[in-house]
């Protein structure tokens, strides 16, 4: 890709996320994921794939304001009409749309060019292991959701079956295995790398924090007088 | 302790922190935390340690309005009036305004009673291992506050010598040695049992998000032409 080509949708993409600088983050790490990937799947087109990486989460705004739109929707309509008024061919631009419409892909219509598999598997990898303990968190703070929620015997729930947010419900029902879904070897593989290091982390949290439940919470008892 | 009198802090607890719900789930992991860590340590009085741990966050609605004020510091005052007014002696009221005044200790006055030392503890213990992550990433959510900060040859800082927040930053200058500053032995038993999973997950994080930045971004400057 041209460098012009490759600047103008990169500011196009930083002018559409300017209310969540830190998101910016995110679409790099998933272009540097997708060129990794892309070399071993040498049939990639390249400028498709770098051009969608950078405008996949450009709906987000969209969907922050009416949460009834679906970001990759809206993103891939808005990706489209961007290249097609800023000099890039329509099939281009077509072919871009169509990554990005089906990165979020959970039921109906899925990635169908490998471009488009690759963009899927590099944005699920960003919320494999560590990176995506780390993002689910963030969100969750954001959204003012807890770690766990409490059984009616006071005890903590594992997530399995919870039924409010919570970041273990998100572990179990996300998290858990979400690289399992991927389309691509070097996706699946990098996913494998990362996920024990979520394992981890959950195990050592829930660990943690039933701990005091359980043994703290008996030792109260048995300080309370009727 | 009466049960009449621990429902009555339970609920002035509960008043104080209504508009930050899931932190009462801290407030009741810090006092079973602290009924172990007193196990081992005999001569502690119960019941300023059960007042003490309930009531030691009960300043934070007002440092958060007024930043200038010391959560520490103005909740031990309104533990102290709201005890007295509700017929706990006055030196049981003041044996608890001394603990939780001195529950943040960073400088100057540390804790001194061996009640304000298991509250110290169980404190701290609550921001190591696996808790102190997650509670520190919920938090840096809710300030819109970043994973990492970039160096200037686009590479991952690894928080040692950043200058803006990040969860890098916040790992390397608080949750790294939180443990090594407590005043009990349990205590410490306790923090060194969680460090390790503090520390793994720090190090896959910083991996997982240098990986992409080394490998990718090298692939995308050979597709860019000049």
């Amino acid at each position: 890709m041209k460098r012009e080509a490759f600047l103008k949708i990169e500011a196009y993409m930083r002018a559409c996320m300017q209310d969540s600088a830190h998101d910016t983050e995110h679409i790099y790490r998933v272009l540097y994921l997708a060129l990794e990937i892309a070399q071993t799947e040498k049939r990639a087109d390249r400028d498709v794939l770098i051009a969608a990486c950078l405008l996949h989460d450009i709906g987000r705004q969209a969907q922050f304001e009416n949460p009834a739109l679906c970001h990759a929707a809206v993103g891939a309509e808005m990706a489209f009409a961007f290249l097609v008024k800023n000099g890039f061919s329509e099939p281009f631009a077509a072919h871009v749309r169509a990554a990005v419409a089906t990165h979020r892909f959970r039921k109906g219509s899925p990635p169908v060019s490998i471009e488009a598999k690759i963009l899927y598997d590099a944005d699920k990898i960003d919320v494999c292991g560590a990176v995506g303990v780390a993002r689910t968190l963030l969100y969750q703070g954001q959204m003012a959701e807890p770690l766990y929620t409490l059984l009616p015997d006071s005890t903590v729930s594992d997530g399995e079956a919870d039924t409010a947010p919570s970041f273990f419900q998100e572990y179990k029902r996300k998290l858990q295995g979400i690289g399992e879904r991927l389309f691509t070897q070097k996706g699946r593989e990098i996913a494998a790398q990362r996920q024990g290091a979520a394992e981890a982390f959950y195990n050592s949290l829930l660990r943690e924090v039933r701990e005091p439940y359980e043994c703290g919470r008996r030792l109260l008892v048995d300080e309370i007088e009727p």
